[in-house]
């Protein structure tokens, strides 16, 4: 929106070509999103069903285990995908804050706040999915490449706070 | 939907009342925000309105500034009480998230981050609006309602912030 509110303005024309960058990309994340939720609920959905399967025999029993465990590895992967398409969000709207009409900066700071919600979330269902992972050497994985995150998570605290405080 | 998947199974007896109080309350105040929503679009339509009201003559000057300053105040009201019920809205979410089925916790926790992100974007707006307002005792009125709101989103940090890590 507030891209929209920007583009085609003459007053804004030197960061028009940029802001319509921002724009696309911000629409391609927004479809990437959507899409990860439904993989997320498929992801899931499959991780109660391999809960659910029989645990007679000691065959089926490590049937059960493996499935398990192979859909614990998918389930974390939407989650994981979704953290990091926050993260850049996050970042497309601190730069439309900062470069679009700023009559619209605060649309673009709510922006902010509502990826950094969908970013918390996203790291709790990683962090919640990685506890019933007993592979060690995923774990490690992922814990890497949660580890930026995380960071990013920690000074996004800062800056919102400042901006708060800043009005 | 954690009090849905909570409510009615015997395990929960205990707190089935307490969890049908707070699943009638959180709809409640969807609802509320939803109008508070409409009201806040309608008020900044007002708003914007009386700054295109004509200003060539004295009388059409102070009859505009009347208006802003009438319409800003005005402006105020739905953020304001939007920031009060998400506030109530986090409090309940992490109510549920101790009481409720502790399979669907993360979901209640996912509902306090998105209530905080309601937040942060109505105290935004809040200090925002109260920029445009010149009546000092009407600034000073709604600072003193906004301070416990304001103290509230520390503290949600710091919360939010050991449940992530505790995770």
């Amino acid at each position: 929106m507030v891209c929209n509110l920007t583009i085609g303005r003459p007053k804004y024309a030197a960061v028009e070509a940029r802001l319509g960058q921002i724009l696309a990309r911000a629409e391609a994340l927004r479809a990437e999103l959507t899409r990860l939720a439904t993989e997320d609920a498929q992801a899931v959905d499959q991780l109660m069903a391999s809960y659910r399967l029989p645990k007679a025999t000691a065959e089926e029993k490590a049937a059960r285990q493996a499935a398990i465990e192979a859909t614990t590895k998918q389930v974390v992967q939407a989650p994981l995908a979704t953290a990091r398409a926050c993260v850049e969000l996050i970042a497309l709207a601190q730069e439309t804050a900062q470069k679009g009409n700023p009559n619209a900066a605060g649309d673009a700071h709510a922006g902010m706040f509502c990826a950094e919600a969908g970013l918390k979330i996203a790291l709790m269902n990683v962090l919640l999915d990685l506890k019933l992972a007993n592979d060690r050497a995923f774990v490690a994985q992922v814990e890497a490449e949660l580890a930026p995150i995380k960071v990013r998570r920690l000074s996004l605290f800062q800056e919102i706070d400042a901006l708060i405080n800043a009005r």
